[in-house]
């Protein structure tokens, strides 16, 4: 029997890799797989910004990041932050944005229920051309 | 004898406290008190963009935001996330920018180090506007 924050941290670890994936690569299916119906998430910018609701508008939201970022990004996490219901991800991405190089620092914040995400906050650490 | 996560807890919501306490009076010499010589911090955008080192400079940069927000900002603390070394703060915070209502989500992660606070990174979660 693992503890709830140790179970938080394997949860939230396992969505990170398919995050991770998903933004290398588009393909999103695991990610979008550990996501509860009612999942929610909050982007600090643009089309999405505020809170968005339900597992068919994260896809659309992730599809369209993907869009943006037609070679993918890659990720170099700093760091990670955790307690029995929360794991907070800090970490540095880079890419290409319309044709020029994109770098940025984000912090996003997994909320776990049991063996799925039900929540997702964004926050960026920079502007997008340095990190 | 307190374990170092709860040490760490303890001494990063004394830390916050004087924060708050600096953003809406522009008094820091409490918060200014709580950092190490060699505290370090990174700032997502403007003037003081990117890693920022000593206590000195940890002065001018907080004097500076009290000084755009003359009228002091407004915390409203959502959720707290902790482990042995760092503790990050979701909150959103509201006041006046150049005469304008400014509204703004924001995660900063305090990393201690004994009774002392040693490094502060922050990510915005909105657009200054609305949260």
């Amino acid at each position: 029997m693992i503890s709830a924050s140790e179970n938080t941290l394997k949860v939230a670890q396992q969505a990170f890799t398919h995050f991770q994936h998903g933004l290398a690569t588009g393909a999103w299916q695991g990610f979008l797989d550990m996501l509860t119906e009612d999942f929610t998430f909050w982007f600090p910018l643009g089309k999405f910004h505020g809170w968005n609701q339900g597992k068919a508008r994260a896809e659309e939201f992730f599809q369209y990041v993907s869009a943006s970022f037609k070679n993918g990004l890659t990720l170099n996490l700093d760091r990670l932050t955790s307690n029995e219901t929360t794991v907070i991800f800090e970490f540095r991405d880079e890419g290409t944005l319309l044709e020029k190089a994109y770098r940025n620092r984000v912090a996003v914040a997994f909320d776990v229920r049991g063996d799925k995400i039900c929540g997702y906050r964004e926050y960026f650490g920079s502007d997008g051309i340095s990190s």
